[in-house]
């Protein structure tokens, strides 16, 4: 199970990529002295207030341990149990969280939709928001979860988003964004935080900034303030309200200030635009969908796959058609890193083209 | 909610310390370079390795980020929806944990029972395990949970655990120990850890080191390894597997390393003995129990109380009888801590008897 | 587990009777012809129009097939998944029911409490429904749940009920009655249902036919109409909307045509009435507590309750104190089986006390 | 929400049809005397003996009021929470049951598969049952439904059942099969309800009494006994345990005896398989996939429908595609029924391509 080697080309997930050195200061700096536990010291305070100022109004902020505990606290306060998600079909919660929307909500259902870039399709939102409504026979449609930036890259614009914000709240069901990447969406999109958010109907937000810099935290911004006191008790039955949550709020408070959350991003962003322009140039190499944020899909032959393999590069290339693969980058890649892989692609690719 | 002021003299719990420098540094080591995620990385192996050579067997270790989670994760395994998990009716499990075990189990039942010292009475257990057994109109005993030490400061003795196992796997119950003080119990009674726990027959231990040092990092120790496959899947959708597990495996690493755990709990335990034999010396203060680890009850008149809460002492008080009251030591806790409070208790306890 | 002897002497419990002649009549005359499902047929909508003039205020109605589901999706519908039931410590949500209250209710907690005939305590719940509210480190007290009559064959009295309900209002709680035996109580009690229910601030009323004459039908009568929908689709979820359910609405129907249903349970009153006084001229036995529905506890010594079970009789015994048996008459119950049991006891008495 | 108007042209749902006079006079005949509660009567007995006969084997049985009871319990019976139930995309437990398998489970999830005329495509199952196995971040396969008959009419025969049971228990997975209209099934193929069920490896059938001819009883035939203890104390959970179940239990042993059950669903067939080839023989009219048992779709001119549903004819029309019509014969439909309905098809279709 457990793998000790060196992981220098590490294009898997950007949750193999460590933490930031402004985060791990303030962890440290976070240890001594006593503190009132469960969220009630001044670090946590802090975070609220930053995110306050961050989204522009008065959030509610509950910090949790993992981004699939917020995004399934956050849906176990929007549905009951006779309640459906809507979805993409290949967004997380669907896919790769083991049934904890499922376990959360006491037995909601997921549906998945289909749509372009892992975006859901409005015309499949329209006609799903109103399937069965009100039939007891059938699990009625209670929310919409959108992912931000979504499982392949793309960034929802603010249009895109207004579309599905608008058919959910005329059907009258409640809106949770999945921000695993969040703050990779601002930083391409160029909006702020506001705007794509809670300005376009949100209600919750699952922050995301596990994947881009910070240790074990991650946090639900609360935008629908009236929900926070169901969070709470969620979130405590759930074991995720940590005794010394001043360690989660430490890297939240360091993530937030002076910008680093989005620097963190753009940096991510930029390295998988960086990787798409020199992909684009490798003959044989065909880049897939969108790449906005940090996550780029593209097809390479299957001996050039075989090889980057060989050469100890770390990726996702048997999950979707052969010959698919994906590479994420983070904060933590390198120009480097980057230009190291494509020299070892277009390697690959002239010897294969043999 | 926020409290900004600094606690100097905070003797309510020892969760509002914070974390042994050696953890801190730990964490701060585990910063750079990339790592599997999901516990694939070589410092969650390691803290396993620690693991079976403290407890001298192959033991599977599931690290969290919660007591609660380590605590009720554990009885999900132990036992099934329609079962009873017999406890101490002063445990965490029954009183402090808003509804998490009937949450992760699906709706078993705390079965609660009384016994001096918040050790649960073996011949109320005796009885308790048959009760109704097989009647379909009754939850079936399933799991005997066990606190270590116990919510009053008190530890079981091999004997008394012995007994209480004895019961447990006679009648074909599953034992669980709750060990938020275990370092303490080792370190009081002087047993090795296997001792104290598979060897008298526990299945499943918290292992507790959040209040012992750590900053945000528990861990559940398998004993009986059957039960690992589910505990995985059952931690994935209570959204307790950390992608970035390494940096909760640093602070156990370094809370397992060269024996910190033990000077912690020692430490606790005697700044606990401290108090208590300074209290002992007060005219009009009355220990009260057993004090093992690093919790200690009293019972001080009402002036004095309102006396040392209005110098800024923070404790509980309210929630016994009146009068009584719960002092917490910690690894944090310094001679002058004690001696400090021991002299307000002095003089208030002089004054209010003029 | 088949028991194929015939039962003439059983007072073991009120459901072990039958049905009355005039509900297997009308299930007979609901044979033929089709009919929309799932309660959208005559017969279910007439029940609903019983109920309504029979509790004089416009109720909804779920039919389900046992006590049982009554109660426990009336409580899923009255707390959140972290709040608390506050229930007597004798009742049957709290002992019979294997945790069907915690399933429904996704893991809410029994919280029992104790008083006199099975009635809750006053005074004790005063204090528990502000335990610990609004802290998240515990259940949320969120419903009262009072049984009518009670485990004991006692009666709520109409100001013993008004002043639960006074404290349960206050408190912003909802409130249950487990009408297993409501019937009985409103005969018992001369009041009219409306007096015993919504008037004094009930929200959800187990009605509680299937001990008192139908076969294998109940209902939640619904006073507090916002809950329909919710109670319906949790009713459909739990597998408790009949397709056929006509079948179940015939009985009720001719349950609560004519007063049938208040003359079968007068009728199981007086049989319990004749046996406690009956009783109360044998030397030796002791009538316990109120008798004021068709549950009588008593005191026997022990050889006689041997010759009791010898001879035939069906009876609990073993479940309180020695030497402590329940007698349960029902609507079948005749002068001549009370008179049998007498005369049984009298001589078995006489000989034992030789 | 009530209908009272007569519906003498009723081919939407079995479930509208009555009951058997059979079995109205066994319910009337199980009206006197006392019996055992919960089951443990005679009758009850003789239920399970019958069907022993039937399965030739040493099934056991659990009495349920309705068939998503039935579903639900079993599924809960053989897959984890965490687990995933691989079914038919257009199966009833995907659809129909608002969530049920959900909650009984606990959470687990359902993976639709596609396949011709609702029959579970064997390439898809293969694939589905290796989805990601030993994966913490999803769920695990664990049990496989099937419908028997399906969803659209047919029947799995011996050999597709076969092929599917095969790949189940290889890839190491349960077995269930919704037997809504299992006798329809037996009744079409010829075959031994032993051969249709254990001997192809299904472990528990939901037997599907209630579509059928009984009134309220529906049951779980246990292959695997060792699932009897779980079935039983989720049952009760669930308030599927009726007091007086000698009253669903009559039910059963009438429907049972003198092979009612098979006449009732071969007549169900004959009328589907009237109706079939009286459309055949209308021009405009296209009868769609297989009629093997008592569901049949076609497709008919909008301007048919309409004219149809004017007439008082009630079936479903607008949940496929524009245009497509399920009808659905029962027990109760007679030939005059059937010639009714065609002769309007034919007037209304004449009438239509004028």
């Amino acid at each position: 199970m457990t793998d000790t080697r060196p992981l220098p080309r590490v294009f898997s997930s950007d949750n193999t990529a460590g933490t930031s050195p402004e985060i791990a200061d303030a962890v440290a700096r976070a240890v001594t002295g006593p503190a009132l536990p469960y969220g009630a010291d001044a670090v946590t305070g802090r975070v609220r207030d930053r995110l306050r100022e961050i989204f522009e109004t008065d959030v509610d902020v509950l910090i949790v341990s993992t981004g699939t505990a917020a995004n399934v606290l956050s849906l176990a306060a929007l549905t009951p149990p006779w309640g459906s998600v809507l979805c993409h079909r290949d967004s997380h919660i669907n896919n790769d969280e083991c049934g904890a929307p499922e376990f959360y909500t006491a037995g909601a259902k997921l549906v998945p939709l289909d749509g372009r870039d892992a975006k859901i399709d409005p015309d499949l939102l329209r006609t799903a928001v109103r399937h069965k409504t009100g039939d007891v026979h059938s699990v009625e449609p209670s929310v919409v979860s959108v992912t931000q930036a979504t499982e392949t890259g793309a960034v929802l614009t603010p249009d895109e988003l207004g579309t599905l914000a608008t058919i959910t709240r005329d059907a009258g069901l409640r809106l949770h964004m999945d921000g695993a990447r969040f703050a990779g969406a601002v930083a391409a999109l160029g909006r702020t935080p506001a705007d794509l958010t809670w300005r376009a109907g949100v209600d919750l937000l699952s922050f995301g900034a596990t994947k881009n810099g910070t240790m074990t935290a991650d946090a639900i911004v609360v935008f629908d303030r009236a929900l926070t006191p169901e969070l709470s008790f969620r979130a405590k039955r759930a074991g995720q309200i940590a005794a010394k949550n001043r360690f989660h709020a430490a890297q939240l408070d360091a993530y937030l200030t002076d910008g680093l959350w989005l620097r963190n991003a753009a940096h991510a962003n930029s390295m998988a635009a960086r990787l798409r322009h020199g992909l684009n140039a490798v003959p044989g190499v065909e880049p897939l969908g969108t790449t906005d944020a940090n996550i780029l899909f593209c097809r390479l032959p299957q001996p050039v796959i075989e090889k980057l393999l060989a050469d100890g590069f770390v990726f996702y290339h048997d999950r979707w058609e052969p010959g698919v693969v994906r590479l994420v980058t983070s904060f933590a890649t390198t120009e480097d890193d980057v230009d190291d892989l494509l020299r070892a692609v277009g390697d690959a690719t002239a010897t294969g083209s043999r």
